[in-house]
């Protein structure tokens, strides 16, 4: 068997899967954050175009993937899926294990899956510019990839000490003409307020959503875009399990289970929505997991409760499993996971016992990612080694029980813009983080009290 | 037709193409530097295994792909070919376009085609450790990493003011596994006695070079590897012409013109030498272009004469486009493209008329890359950004002649560890550096009066 099993172009998906269509229960409602009411696609007009609205809410199975997009897509899909045989012989786990690789894509993650489709829905509706928020970084870069194929403007509202931390990631958006501000920056009314409060406030991603969400909200020619957690962006994440599925029937095999890490849950809606829809048919069984990590443990140890999206409690109210809107979690490196909340959907899902959720320390997660990088070559991003690590876990249980699993991971992105941890790793200075229960239990005491 | 020229895991190469076997005069002796007289064989042994010393001066066609290496080479091969259409029309040429893209593996350059190699035939020798130089760490990235797939240690003496300068590259060394030392460092004889006479010296090149020679010859264990200039390591990179053969045949194209950054030579080597071969042939007639920063015209403004391949002059004498050994370019950001002299193989086909030359200064260059970038969606090293700037050349050439010509390039690698450089250029900082004649004269008057 090979060790890398391909796709042709024509294998790309002509469609994006949609889970809404088999929910076993129906969603909860978005509130307004005003008035608690469920909120109504005219609320989110100013934001979206009413394409990505319409994909929000729908409840067709197959949503078809424009040609357009398929064309940009086809730059670097279909991505290849390995049988990791060298990290099999290096564990020395009878278990096959299996990962998908997304950072191939220009950006080096699976961002651009969502990036082009929202730039070309918005290019479609008449849209000039596309206002976003960025951490890391990874998503702003993607977005202003999208925008530049499709001959958008870009804004991105940087946290202020990402913006000076990694300066790469400020430089690889600017290289693709997107113009990139440190946020809070002056361009925004939100901005400004904080600016007279706090003038060398280093920014953070509640205060960066606002000053995009206002940027389009006060701007005919610009919408907002959002690189996880909602409905559409999960949506056009599920390219790499369909993929995939396709992938392990050329490698003559099924995964027991799908591993993926969890930030806002994209990268595991991606791959693992379409095999959960087997689990749901109960046609198969696959185990979905979904890794955070420790010191950021929403699913693990949060409550599934309504909460604001951002810090500054301006996003409507969605129902997730959530650590509180103001929990600030430590400094680790996988920044694409910080995020106090989740996926409406992964959260549901989780909830109902259809996804499981494992939560582990960075240390452990870079020796895995190091062992990983070492026998299948590919140096790892810091979030996609929390999947990396689940896998190991697994195959090495597996042992133990004498069984012989497959196991499926999702390789999310490399990590050539995260070498700074790992020279920490390998100098001994990369700390673990777990937050003490009673500062959780004091975040969840602020959740809002509406809804259900 | 497809935008993407895609071959099968079946379709990677089984043989290199050597073309010593088809040279139109015989290649000028190799010399010993301290005798004067054609180096032999066993000279080498030293430093390198009997199976890469005979590959350097085999007039064997074909020499094939040993097994462990194509299936290391299968973890990224056949790398993509692109009809590079976005990039016609954004530039509004008539003529196709094509490209190689060889950031597609591990390491995100070329270079693991010849480190995989490297490693595995000196495993096959029993040797435990390789030894090599490297200076803004393109290559020791690639040795490091296939040192880590045949389990041998690497030691990387880096030239010290980019050990400081780029220390990600470094990190992506180390995470590898390798060891890596600033040069000049205490570790050789040859670092000690730099030191003693300059504690801050910056190190060069050459000094690496000096050091990682010293490590490899005094050590039974040890070898020493190269990441251009020598034949077998030409020979290694065919693989990427010998693909782009069967991807222009699927295009149903043939390439006029087949353009290449030139800095030792072996990415130039590996996409040209399969098409030169049918030039020499005379079934085709293709024009192979080797382009190099203005800042070190070796091709283009050196001479053809016996010369050292290092600065502290301990290398064999080798006949070949030179700048002269104490030559030192100008601090441009094609840091890999910054050597005094060039491939023997390279220079005698040059010298024959068979390979052309041009050079560029690195702020058109830059705009080049940044065209590319914007509309291929790829972010271009800054050496084979030089390739893409030609290629726009010769398309706008093409179109005042009232032409349609096909132009294939080699895309070598990525640009994700050179942000830097792109945000200079970005900011206005970026100036072109070209030495005034009398430099290069000066430098040339001082070569070694040995040989033809």
């Amino acid at each position: 068997m090979e060790t890398k099993i391909v796709l042709k172009d024509s294998e790309i998906p002509k469609t994006w899967y949609n889970i809404l269509s088999d929910l076993p229960n129906p969603p909860a409602p978005v509130l307004h954050p005003g008035t608690g009411k469920p909120i109504t696609p005219d609320d989110l007009l100013p934001l979206f175009p009413m394409s990505l609205i319409e994909q929000e809410v729908s409840t067709q199975r197959f949503i078809p993937i424009p040609d357009e997009v398929r064309k940009v897509y086809a730059l670097w899909r279909p991505t290849p899926m390995y049988r990791a045989k060298r990290l099999e012989a290096a564990i020395g786990t009878r278990s096959r294990i299996y990962y998908k690789y997304e950072g191939t894509s220009p950006a080096g993650s699976h961002k651009p899956n969502t990036s082009i489709p929202q730039a070309y829905y918005n290019k479609m509706a008449g849209r000039k510019r596309i206002a976003t928020e960025t951490g890391a970084g990874q998503w702003g870069s993607a977005l202003a990839l999208g925008a530049s194929f499709f001959g958008l403007e870009a804004k991105v509202y940087m946290v202020k000490v990402s913006y000076h931390q990694k300066p790469y990631r400020r430089m690889l958006m600017e290289s693709y003409g997107a113009s990139v501000v440190p946020s809070p920056s002056g361009d925004t009314q939100s901005g400004r307020n904080i600016l007279a409060g706090d003038p060398d406030s280093p920014g953070s991603l509640g205060i960066a959503i606002s000053e995009a969400v206002e940027d389009a909200a006060t701007r005919e020619d610009t919408s907002y875009a959002l690189g996880s957690v909602l409905n559409h962006v999960l949506l056009h994440q599920t390219v790499i399990g369909l993929e995939c599925r396709k992938q392990m029937k050329k490698a003559g095999d099924y995964p027991d289970v799908v591993i993926a890490c969890c930030g806002g849950g994209s990268n595991l809606a991606g791959i693992g929505f379409p095999f959960l829809r087997d689990k749901i048919a109960g046609s198969k069984n696959p185990r979905v997991v979904a890794v955070e990590p420790a010191s950021c443990p929403t699913l693990t140890k949060g409550v599934y409760a309504y909460d604001f999206g951002d810090t500054a409690r301006l996003t409507p109210l969605v129902k997730m499993y959530t650590l509180g809107h103001d929990f600030v979690p430590a400094g680790i490196h996988a920044g694409g996971l910080r995020y106090h909340g989740d996926s409406p959907l992964v959260s549901q899902l989780c909830h109902e016992g259809l996804i499981e959720a494992q939560a582990y320390p960075q240390t452990v997660v870079f020796q895995s990612a190091l062992v990983f990088a070492k026998s299948e070559g590919i140096l790892p991003a810091p979030e996609s080694s929390h999947a990396i690590h689940s896998a190991i876990v697994e195959a090495k249980n597996a042992d133990e029980e004498g069984k012989e699993k497959a196991i499926l991971f999702n390789l999310s992105g490399h990590g050539f813009f995260d070498l700074a941890a790992y020279d920490d790793f390998l100098a001994g200075r990369l700390v673990d983080h777990e937050h003490p229960e009673s500062k959780i239990r004091e975040a969840l005491d602020r959740l809002p009290k509406t809804g259900g």
